[in-house]
């Protein structure tokens, strides 16, 4: 298998860390998102959508979507799982990893991506080919967002050791993701939160924190 | 079980139509979001997020989510398969569900909310509680992204009789609902898409497309 991969972004960070927790080796293709390379010919025949990252599996399968990648991992591999055991541990991990990427990721994404001062990226409201212009507006819906992403997840740290229950999971790695993202619109875990940065410390002395 | 559930509602439809193609009859309850009810303390104290649907379970556990709800019924109801049956399969009906809901549940969500010409929902942005103000060139994007919808759903619709493959899915469910609430901001399936129009005319056919 090998992994596209773009070793500054987010999305397929959450993937690196899926991978390091299952103890798997999967080769790397390095896809420079920044210098557009995403967007050239050669990558969209990889991913037509020109969205990172990517598993491609040894008969040439592609699979895009990092949740796509992480539940063919979880099924093949399915020792130490990631995405619950028991039907309502599914349920569960599935609907905070959502809150998760809804509240924090695409939060600061669209805080960060509609941001005027990043030229980079104000042509492109959206990831991928299919983006549309900056919308100035979703800079302050995305802070508002992340506000309560922050709110939220002091809750769900107190009512429980991990984010989607007892047992590190998906949730987990999406949340830690969005916590580092969230430095890139100057946000961070306010000082009050104390479960939160209990958990962040804890996360970050995992391997796989640095994959 | 109980669903809390909105007849008028995209989200929990995918509810419902799930639990009817599994052949499951769980009682619904009904929540009326146009009035407000969602946001009142009593359903808050149901989903402190305001948010439909929800399924309690016979022991009082709540699953919000529409996507956990599905994946708890679906391990609980393996029989006839709607998010995969082998590890490939899961991880497509992962993808191509994500894609249609981003592209077009989520697309016309943006377009239909932020539009000042529905008072009802100018002063939320986002659905439940945290909602924000309504962002004016978000109703642009959101045209965009659906216009984007309808070309990719041709397409995957010429490579596979079903969304994400040959069998019948959550991605057909959330793309079938996303079709009708295009309506919602006046947009139907072009007419040159024939493959689109032919799986729509067939997946209404079905008895789950009137729940």
């Amino acid at each position: 298998m090998i992994l596209y991969d773009c070793d500054i972004a987010p999305n397929p960070r959450r993937a690196r860390m899926f991978i390091a927790e299952k103890g798997l080796n999967i080769e790397k293709i390095e896809v420079d998102i920044i210098g557009g390379e995403n967007l050239t010919e050669s990558f969209l025949s990889i991913n037509p959508r020109g969205l990172l990252p990517v598993l491609e599996l040894d008969d040439g399968t592609k699979i895009d979507e990092v949740m796509a990648i992480c539940r063919y991992l979880e099924e093949i591999y399915p020792e130490n799982p990631l995405l619950g055991s028991t039907p309502l541990e599914k349920a569960r991990v599935e609907g905070y990893q959502r809150k998760m990427e809804f509240d924090g990721m695409i939060a600061v994404s669209e805080a960060f991506r509609n941001n005027a001062e990043n030229e980079r990226f104000s042509y492109r409201s959206l990831p991928g080919r299919d983006g549309t212009s900056a919308i100035e507006g979703l800079v302050e819906r995305g802070l508002n967002t992340l506000d309560n992403f922050y709110i939220w997840l002091e809750r769900y740290l107190t009512e429980n050791e991990f984010v989607a229950g007892n047992n590190f999971t998906m949730a987990d790695i999406t949340a830690f993701v969005a916590v580092d993202f969230s430095k890139w619109v100057k946000r961070k875990i306010p000082k009050e939160n104390t479960k939160t940065l209990e958990w962040y410390n804890k996360v970050s002395l995992r391997g796989s924190a640095k994959a």
